[in-house]
């Protein structure tokens, strides 16, 4: 710690300058606009013909991430929910800043070490190098904000207000699982498999951003977004802001070992699978047309896309659900942006 | 708010979304990329020519702000401090993100109308729009985490690396009245004038970014930063990453009239001026030949360029203090980082 220099974290008695160099500086080594994060902002290419896409969002502990999860976790989480957000505008990631609030006495040199070799193997995996950011000491709990950059083909961005009318609905992966992760987590689902728990938890803690099928998506999908709400607010979402609705099959959701085990254990569960967020798959319409092509991307992905179901007209009525579920054993079921409503 | 959706604060009963609508959206109305906050992350075109210049900077209550500042004082200090950043590196002002971490039950919509407001000014005044974030709430303290984005020719960022000896040193404005000020709001300095007491708080409460002034230093000057570590300190960093020495008279340090008045009533308040942070003025370096076009981007601009001192080679020695200050009477002394002795 240099003379005069406050230590961030009161357990490892480093001060900012030497944790950034020791923990942050070899994350950034890839990048060379990131001036090894000595100066004041990062200097970053945006090749002709692209445009910037640019997300930020934060985790609180005990808010976002449970107190008990691993640095590695926090970490992962962190970086991804944001690698997520530019996926499901069909981005290429590029770089990210990194704000990371320490509780003042609650950090070791173990958990940041563990913290930063996590970011290391996540920025490997997705293409993506640190760029700058910030360390602060707080009073309060941990907090990792992530400010994440990628960019797309000039005005081929994927957004919500695309979908159309006569598209149909699809979603990557399967849904549910982190909702039902985050049950095992809180005591819930004790009767399943250990296999099949820790499968849950793990998609729970470790989302997996969709970045290389979703960057494929540009240009063949009308409207995207990655399930961070659940799938029905989710979908809700993109019906509010394309003027549209959606009608679709509970029966078709693609659902993992785990879940559907967990379904077979207490049926009820399926209003979680639907409005449970976290799962960061992508959910996006497209016209019917573009099936084979998906399936191909797909298929050289080794990334399931499902159809679940259509997009139709908005109707007139202001109170009408925007998204409608029919239920899996022919059952009609109506739901609200985050509720849900059998009848 | 929505069904189901968690109020962010207690106090305002405010749902995410909801709070976003109504003090967030009017921020981003003047920025097409921001697609009116509502997808995952804004889309945002950079010039053909012009390199993308990223910071990262957070402020929480009671470490980077104190707790009985205002919302509008807290929300220009959270901007202001990143768009110097931008400025520091001779980049013009483009668009933010923000995430606002709010106290669960801290917080009424008093308080987020005057931030809200606070930042629509300084909109207008830095030419910059917000472009998406995050709201998140938290049992700790508030934080406000500002992401800045700006554009810069391609390959004129000014650096902290570019310090070559022969250059002079230059500081645009007065330097020591944000460390006064706050020495003020913590009970100091009673004796001076209320006036002159007000115009140092004004300093620290309410950096003023010489974005106007920097972005035309790009061409002309060899190294910069943003004074926020304090003259001293901040000179060094430019030392250290240039591999040069600096040499600078106390005497030509530029001094509003209420930090002269602080220090005619105590002269030990020198090393405060000469190592107190938060000022965020420009410190550069360039050959003395740029001395008329500076005089002349000062006196556009309404902005005082002091010259200060001189660059040289380094010496071997690596424990010789790369700043050297020589004092006002004509005593010379020396600082290292952010120590200051006299001898």
């Amino acid at each position: 710690m240099k003379p005069g220099e406050k230590a961030v974290s009161e357990k490892t008695h480093l001060g900012e300058f030497e944790l950034i160099a020791r923990y942050f500086k070899p994350l950034a080594t890839g990048l060379p606009g990131s001036l090894n994060l000595t100066d004041d902002a990062a200097v970053l290419d945006i090749p002709d013909g692209r445009q910037l896409v640019v997300t930020h969002d934060a985790l609180v502990a005990g808010v976002h991430f449970l107190t008990e999860d691993t640095a590695a976790d926090v970490a992962a989480k962190a970086l991804r929910v944001n690698v997520s957000d530019l996926a499901a505008m069909g981005a290429t990631p590029l770089a990210y800043t990194l704000t990371l609030a320490l509780p003042t006495s609650g950090i070791d040199t173990d958990w940041l070490a563990a913290f930063s070799e996590s970011l290391a193997e996540d920025q490997k995996t997705y293409g993506i190098a640190l760029a700058g950011g910030d360390t602060v000491s707080t009073p309060g709990p941990l907090s990792v904000t992530v400010c994440a950059l990628g960019t797309v083909a000039a005005g081929q961005a994927l957004t919500r207000s695309g979908a159309r009318p006569g598209d149909s609905v699809f979603v990557t992966g399967t849904i549910g699982d982190a909702a039902l992760g985050l049950r095992v987590l809180q005591g819930g689902l004790q009767t399943l498999p250990s296999e099949h728990r820790a499968a849950l938890v793990d998609r729970y803690r470790r989302p997996q951003p969709r970045v290389a099928a979703a960057s494929r998506f540009v240009g063949l999908v009308h409207a995207a977004l990655d399930v961070s709400d659940g799938l029905i607010g989710d979908l809700d979402h993109i019906c509010a802001e394309s003027g549209v609705e959606a009608m679709i099959d509970a029966s078709r959701i693609p659902l993992s070992d785990a879940a559907r085990a967990a379904l077979e254990t207490d049926a009820s569960l399926l209003e979680r699978v639907l409005t449970g967020g976290d799962d960061y798959e992508i959910l996006f319409t497209a016209p019917p047309e573009a099936r084979d092509a998906l399936a191909a991307i797909g298929a050289e992905e080794g990334l399931s896309i499902t159809e679940i179901g259509t997009i139709r007209e908005a109707g007139g009525d202001k109170d009408r659900a925007r998204v409608v579920v029919r239920g899996a054993g022919g059952r009609a079921m109506t739901t609200s942006a985050t509720g849900f409503r059998h009848f």
